[in-house]
């Protein structure tokens, strides 16, 4: 069964998985050398993918050809130090290893489960549809509960996507599209409700800004959120701002999680301190609400225990996390989670991309020549200082931010493949893998602005207006 | 001029005072006696009035015959100890002193204005109407900014009057009537708009009590306090379980106080602690909210600058405190206010009238045996101990609970001051006291009740409609 990774993977050495997932690479290599049908040679990538995955599950390391593993690092050994811990909130997101946060740290910070080869092939049975690259390539890496929505879902019972923006400028960059791309994904495989919260008034407590520059910066956004291809018959978007004032559920969440939630606890959670204003302080549940269903009588009929599935950004987890703790006390079933790891910046993979620092962005209003440019100026290599070193050493992927970008954009599989054993090898260059990112990137962004233009503001009050969505409650 | 006092009285030491307030009451005693013109005597009682509110003022006591000022209450002097202090907040009144809260020393202490004489005669003269009891006896006692608003009033600008209640329980007491029956006087004198908040809300967070019957007491309120008389063309009433969900300028207003009071503020006005919940840490934007037009963009078509004034009890005054420090940092006018002392408990004017101790209370509910029995078994008396004792040193209606009650419910100033001389002197017994109020309570309340009866659910629902009101803005 080359199709499914072994049910004992867990059982394995650090050692012993080495020695498996390298027996996978060759396998790949030559089936590929032989030129066998693309589906024997798909089923053994998807192989070697999930062995990489518990690979690095158990040893906290990605796989490194020819490197066995060595100076484990024992995660969820209560030893950690603080000052070592990559800083992951809402806020921020900070690590001082270039290959980026540690995710598998991270998962057991967070107390969340690992989307593991299991999983992803459930979803695949579940939904009859090949998952998603975000699933098969780990960006999507982590979960709350999602067996239990695949449970629900195989007996009938409804579920619905919420996920969300905090509009903070006019310009959205390429990050900003991951969690919308892959619930645009997950809405069309599970045909489901999709809620999509601008939280403008969060922008307006954190940020220097008018109400109605963050309410103006949602609509903005929202144009940019529905050129990613929602349907407006499925997809209600709103803004705080706006909705707060004309739901009659959604107050009453928020003032039942806000009773059941103590300064202590947001202090703890979020970092909150005394000379916090009082909107951030009571912010989280306005955050929290849309977790339940009653918070749309207009799509749910006012049925209040219809299950919630949120795709986000790990950063956003803590939200979650003290969501899914109210729950039970407000009579409510907890949100399921899934999360994704970072978009990270050109600069490196520290920290995220971030829309206030221009020059860490591809943003979705660049032009070809822009994306160029910043991909040749700003794009952190992990190739070596000289041609003739890049030759005979390669250049590393796990640091190289043109190569991270591609896991993200570049769909085919094999060809991800063949670029990272050039690149590894020294046989294809910096300038070449970049490249190959700025062809990615150029019509990928073209396209978006294309569908972009066509979003009038009608298009957009449409999604925008409360209503009742295609579905029976 | 016997009619107004003199303006120089502030210049008078407690001894030249209280001479002056001994010659009025004999003047008065003389016009009564020689049974002058009605007008007469009515303009020398005001006179009498206000020399004793000016000798209270300047000594700290209220003025007795016969006992000249001695151990002036130094108030402002900076010495008085906390410990000493009166308990006065939204959630408790508590004070050691049996003639109740020192309203003087709570001015200082609040930083608000005393409602003297020029300004009651000041809103006489603006509204040509005789002033209401309420100010003529040092009902309403405390204010900010009221000369602000009539200086406006005078120029033909508008303004409206904002309270509110927080719907406790189903029963209404009689303490609660106060600012609803000062509140109706002021709208039909001034004529302007009205809104009134049920802050369902607040009781949710504060009580065990679920949002389902927080809101049903909202509704039930409202019914007594639409039995007050109020107009429905010009008074609009809310919950803000449902008002939230509803309007479109609220939820802005109140995100925009939450920006701009920190943890550590609403720490010092209203003591809340880290183990509070983030719903009441955040609930006094909820309740500054209200405080700006821009709230009620259905009344006031939108405009943001139409002055507010809030008739309240002065334990809600920390709220607006907050709310006018906040105002000109939100670009918005700051309420005025207009405070009244506090309703006593029947048990002594220590504390409070408190609808969750049913002995402390007479409800709007109460049958005419009821009231009688509880009048008689627990209001607490200033006479004697034996009849003879009684007779010869007189009761003290300055601790007297059935005598304070008459001071808010009985309109006739001439039999008010019959009443106190007869009960000071000895002649009136305690039981006989007691006897005018019951009667005095008795037909008050019935009335109360037959037209709640009139009131029906559509009439509440009209009252509690968003919709524009019979003004012009």
């Amino acid at each position: 069964m080359a199709d499914s990774p072994n049910c004992d993977l867990k059982s394995l050495s650090p050692l012993q998985l080495f020695e498996r997932v390298t027996e996978q690479g060759e396998k790949v290599r030559a089936l590929k050398a032989g030129k066998a049908p693309k589906d024997e040679i798909d089923a053994a990538v998807r192989m070697l993918l999930s062995l990489k995955l518990s690979y690095k599950t158990t040893t906290g390391q990605d796989y490194q050809a020819g490197l066995p593993p060595k100076d484990l690092v024992l995660i969820n050994n209560g030893t950690t130090k603080e000052e070592d811990e990559d800083l992951v909130d809402p806020w921020n997101v900070q690590t001082s290893n270039a290959k980026g946060v540690d995710y598998d740290k991270l998962i057991v910070r967070f107390g969340s489960s690992k989307i593991d080869t299991d999983l992803i092939n459930r979803i695949e049975r579940a939904t009859g549809q090949k998952p998603h690259h975000f699933l098969r390539r780990g960006i999507f890496f982590s979960h709350r509960d999602m067996d239990q929505v695949l449970d629900a879902y195989e007996n009938k019972k409804p579920f619905y996507l919420y996920t969300g923006r905090g509009p903070s400028s006019q310009a959205m960059h390429v990050g900003h599209l991951i969690p919308f791309m892959f619930t645009k994904w997950l809405q069309e495989v599970f045909d489901v409700p999709l809620v999509i919260q601008l939280t403008d008034d969060e922008k307006y407590l954190w940020k220097d800004m008018t109400v109605e520059k963050a309410h103006e910066y949602a609509k903005e956004n929202a144009k940019d959120i529905i050129a990613c291809g929602f349907d407006v018959n499925k997809t209600f978007i709103f803004s705080d701002l706006d909705y707060l004032g004309t739901s009659a559920g959604f107050y009453k969440n928020i003032v039942k999680v806000q009773k059941h939630v103590t300064f202590n606890q947001v202090k703890g959670i979020f970092g909150f301190t005394d000379s916090d204003c009082i909107g951030k302080i009571s912010f989280p549940a306005i955050q929290a609400a849309p977790s339940f269903s009653s918070s749309f009588p207009q799509i749910f009929n006012g049925k209040d225990n219809i299950q919630c599935l949120i795709p986000c950004a790990i950063d956003q987890d803590p939200y979650f996390r003290m969501t899914r703790d109210v729950a039970p006390r407000i009579g409510q079933p907890k949100p399921a989670l899934l999360h994704s790891v970072f978009f990270p910046a050109l600069q490196g993979a520290q920290t995220k991309m971030s829309a206030s620092d221009p020059n860490s962005s591809i943003f979705l209003t660049d032009t070809p020549k822009q994306i160029k440019t910043k991909i040749n100026k700003h794009a952190f290599s992990g190739g070596r200082d000289t041609i003739e070193e890049h030759r005979k050493y390669g250049g590393n992927c796990d640091v190289d931010v043109s190569f991270m970008y591609l896991t993200f954009f570049l769909e085919d599989d094999d060809r991800l493949e063949q670029l990272k054993q050039a690149y590894t090898s020294g046989e294809l260059l910096t300038g070449e893998l970049k490249k190959v990112l700025i062809e990615t990137m150029q019509p990928l962004i073209a396209a978006h602005q294309e569908r972009r233009k066509q979003i009038t503001d009608e298009i957009v009050k449409q999604f925008m207006t409360p209503r009742k969505l295609a579905f029976e409650f």
